[in-house]
């Protein structure tokens, strides 16, 4: 039997990079790893990729652990609509691949489908079995498509001029207006 | 001399880790790197904290790499409004410090202060420079104030239940409505 993988990692590797990052051994990351594998070996070689996480939950972690994508970098955009999904393209063409937990295939595996539908209340979930199913179904829960994202969507983000928040007085996109947007009544403190 | 630190590393070592995970040296996740150092001193000690970052740029990635909090495990969130300020809080009472970069106490540092207000074009700032003001500077460039985060931004969000979107046949939190958001008129692809 081959060794399962994630990308030059072995299983055990990644599932201990998810557990020190992201603090646990989440099912979603884990699986987010087979994700982002399948996704990277369907690109081309050699290209310079951005990516597209369709929810912000455990998902944008398996893609910051291994591509070169985070946050802070620009390269990983969240659009978040819940769907567990993930898509690498080409910066420059917007093509790449999008690879989502398939509902039909994960029917196959009940402590998958029980986590992924909540069919049963978390404390009467087994870690052990769903992490059990997750490295024996590896990537056959998966499907991938190939993709086009829209040119709204892979546009970078540019921040233009900064200027001082008349209010605040701390520094801000001069884009955003007149005062920051924090002081446009967007108060984050009580 | 004592040597700079950033948490329990060296700064040599965490502009390493800055490297690996953000790709490049910015000045930014440099910057964040003793802003968390900060935030995370002027805490009680053993308290279970939450994350807000007030710009998407950068910042989130020195958050990240120095504290539990990811994207993906929820316990840091993004509030984009463009200043450069994290918030460190306690889980339970919201209470917490703010860490920003001080415009004040920036024009001390005219590389810093020039990336910083964007006052040079991007191919005349020098790298190095930048580096080694922000080396010097360490947290000399950073105020701290006590917060209380409002409820609304602290809350935990809560997925709610699973269902199959008749559209596109993949899993959506059922609270987004009949279709998920996606099907909503939110396509990502063209």
């Amino acid at each position: 039997m081959l060794e399962t993988r994630i990308l030059s990692y072995s299983y055990d590797e990644y599932v201990g990079m998810v557990r020190e990052f992201h603090g646990s051994e989440a099912p979603g990351v884990v699986i987010g790893g087979f994700m982002v594998d399948m996704a990277v070996r369907n690109l081309p070689e050699g290209i310079l990729y951005d990516a597209l996480c369709e929810t912000r939950s455990c998902l944008p972690d398996a893609i910051q652990l291994l591509t070169p994508c985070t946050i802070g970098n620009g390269w990983l955009k969240i659009i978040h609509n819940g769907r567990f999904a993930l898509t690498l393209y080409d910066k420059q063409s917007r093509e790449g691949v999008r690879v989502f937990l398939d509902r039909g295939k994960v029917r196959y595996w009940p402590e998958i489908e029980a986590w992924y539908f909540k069919l049963k209340p978390g404390k009467e979930q087994s870690r052990e079995s769903i992490a059990r199913e997750i490295r024996e179904a590896a990537d056959s829960i998966l499907s991938i498509r190939h993709v086009r994202v829209k040119s709204q969507i892979a546009e970078k983000r540019h921040k233009g001029g900064i200027a001082v928040c008349p209010e605040c007085h701390e520094a801000y996109p001069v884009d955003d207006g007149e005062v920051c947007l924090a002081c446009q009544g967007n108060a984050l403190y009580v």
